[in-house]
């Protein structure tokens, strides 16, 4: 596909005039798709798009009957309380929706005034998962985490002979997945303390965030037929933000032989925006592969996929603390890293999740594992910032963590930004740990 | 709950005379649930209850308006193409259906001339997934089977410290489960043989089955609320057999550290028939942890769950090539073994995997975990019945296997019988290896 179109022109600017100021998440050239309604209300979900500090609800524009041809086909798939029937109609009919919405929403569009008519301030929203996932993979990228982590469970063999070969995945939860704001209670769970002879259940002690983006895959493929290369960003709708709640200490007893299970299974949170593939094309940029490690196997490796594989999302993780928010104080900074530094690119992690002739399904959900940078400072995890809980990290209020405490907010962003392009930002995703259930 | 009710009576007997013959899978105490329509027709799928050779259309019924009352509610959330309406509706309402179906396909009954007209032949059907599933949990609860496994992988250290504390399971993928009549092709995937510096990509050379129980959730939980042990088998709406295929080669290869994937996830297939727990209450036996063993943790554990948690069902499999097909042979018997002598009852699987709050959702399902016998000769895999590839196993017709190969077909058939209860059978679910994709 043509990487760059109309949409994505820089110099376009919106009637809805908060999608011109500069640091908006939400410009033209984003549109991202998410399902809401009016917070407290009884309304039925439905979905939307966003565009500044507005929510175009297309159930509404359906009704104006503005939208016409090809692009009508898409907008009628998005009628619903899900986006499952859009992601399902596949690149083209995508296209053509954000296409149409980009001329009706640019300044000057003769439909200004009727869709005027179908905004909602995004103050008024709240939002609901946008797709039913059926299965969700969580896979693990970055490299620079699987070795920091590596290395404190295992020290003389931190990175294992697969996974310069392989991009690691493993199935995970998809009903315990939930919307940013979720609340969840710290989990129970059977630990065991290394001086320990025997286990014990208790609330978890070692309870982590991890800085994910997450994936959403458009159209699926049938049982037996793996998806080539080439063709894997066709099947990929959009992207988010993610963060796989893990509880370290039952990770480390239950984890062998058949990987995590109860301590990821409580809890996972995704923002509420899908930003479509299409929107970030401008943040293209070439995967690489240090010429010291091997190269990929064919089925892993295209001239398109080296040319422009990978992608220039900016991530951050912020931390406001229950005394924090009492005091009135702003989440603080915990850290920041770029998606450009995994290890393997989503063409790579779609063409390998296929391979074996597995069917992906509309609204299928991938975890990009944790995402961090090469520095120290640039971890995904408290895990790999406190050093396994050996360093505790300071905040600026004076208060300290080695993992999360009762009451501790974590909010992830994400956003695209460089010279010449637009901005195409994630919003965010946030929530809260409520204390364990008690025994 | 009360164990037997009069539904369970051996002395039942149905106006459907094939359901009253020595060796029928599914006399009168049965009545498993399935989503079947006519063979070859473009009819929608229904929902279904086996009775002897027979299928009582739960469409048509509902239509006959026989059933009143509180089974009444129960079978109008059985109209629709699965059966996660009646799944979620709970054990109170499953038992108040099979009761009032119980009465009615009794001899005598006066519904009789009615319900006659609501038969169709099993011989005349084909089957769906009986639910939709949301999530899909492996187990891997046959101490046995760990144990085999353990020590061709790890021949000094079979069972890892946390098997006889943690009902070991592990996330499953949900799209490539298959009812029974399944054919797939053999995964390519990554490998790498022992000897080799560098992995490859081909066929898998290592392709086993997996002869395992399935669970179908019914009545969920909410996320936070973990379901108590003694509460778990009222969210546990029936079995069926589940042959959960596998990629060794793969497996090898991939599963360090986060378990087994695409080792997996090409297909697995489930049985047409759901045996509900009520059918198999007579089959309920003790639940014992050897003295040698250490007793479960407090929330594993209960006097109910040692009394009756145990379940008492034959296993076996049976493999028939192409040869055998071609030559008008049966399939010949690989293996049988019993999930009595399953480590872990379903109850505890249920309460362990909702210990950390991960909720439930009605159409769920669990995967028992390959289950071999304490003897060799009652493993559940090729894997181990080969010990590794090893040894291979000799077929009546002088064929060898010592992994599974294109133009095979597996059958796995589980019943319950002893003295003075009524006969309740799984049926079989059989699916068969197709060559694998050309590269």
């Amino acid at each position: 596909m043509e990487l760059l179109n109309e949409t994505h022109a820089p110099a376009l600017r919106s009637w809805v005039r908060s999608a011109n100021q500069s640091g908006c998440d939400f410009p033209i050239q984003n549109l991202p798709f998410g399902v809401f309604r009016r917070v407290g209300s009884e309304e039925a979900f439905r979905a939307g798009v966003a565009i500044g500090d507005q929510i175009l609800d297309l159930q509404q524009l359906q009704d104006s009957g503005v939208v016409a041809g090809e692009a009508a086909e898409a907008l009628a798939a998005c009628q619903g309380d899900t986006l499952n029937s859009l992601m399902a109609l596949g690149q083209p009919a995508w296209s053509a929706l954000r296409l149409a919405l980009s001329r009706a929403l640019r300044e000057g569009a003769a439909e200004a005034g009727q869709l005027q008519a179908c905004l909602l301030p995004q103050a008024d929203a709240e939002y609901k998962l946008p797709a039913t996932i059926g299965d969700y993979t969580d896979f693990y990228t970055s490299i620079h985490h699987a070795t920091r982590v590596g290395s404190l469970f295992r020290p003389d063999n931190p990175l294992l002979p697969n996974y310069k070969w392989v991009p690691i995945g493993y199935h995970g939860r998809s009903s315990s997945i939930g919307i940013s704001g979720q609340q969840f209670r710290r989990p129970l769970g059977q630990t065991k303390a290394p001086d320990a002879e025997v286990p014990s259940l208790g609330p978890c002690k070692r309870l982590d965030y991890e800085l994910e983006l997450g994936i959403y895959i458009g159209a699926g493929n049938e049982l037996g037929e793996p998806i080539a290369l080439d063709a894997a960003d066709n099947h990929v709708f959009g992207l988010c933000l993610f963060n796989d709640w893990s509880a370290r200490d039952i990770q480390a007893w239950e984890y062998q032989p058949l990987g995590p299970f109860l301590s990821k299974s409580f809890a996972s949170t995704v923002s509420p925006w899908v930003i479509t593939l299409e929107a970030l094309a401008p943040y293209r940029t070439a995967w690489q592969r240090d010429s010291a490690d091997p190269q990929p196997l064919s089925y892993l490796e295209s001239a398109q996929n080296r040319a422009s594989g990978a992608l220039d999302i900016q991530l951050e993780v912020l931390l406001q603390t229950a005394q924090m928010r009492e005091a009135g104080e702003p989440a603080c900074r915990l850290s920041a890293s770029n998606f450009r530094d995994s290890y393997w690119s989503i063409a790579q992690m779609v063409s390998h999740h296929s391979i074996n002739g597995c069917n992906l399904k509309p609204g299928d959900f991938f975890g990009s594992g944790t995402q961090s940078g090469p520095e120290q400072s640039e971890s995904g995890s408290l895990l790999e910032l406190s050093q396994g809980g050996k360093q505790p990290i300071t905040l600026p209020n004076g208060e300290t963590r080695t993992f999360l405490a009762d009451g501790d907010s974590v909010i992830l962003r994400g956003c695209c930004e460089k010279a010449g392009a637009p901005r195409i930002g994630f919003g965010e995703v946030v929530a809260t740990v409520l204390p364990a259930v008690e025994l």
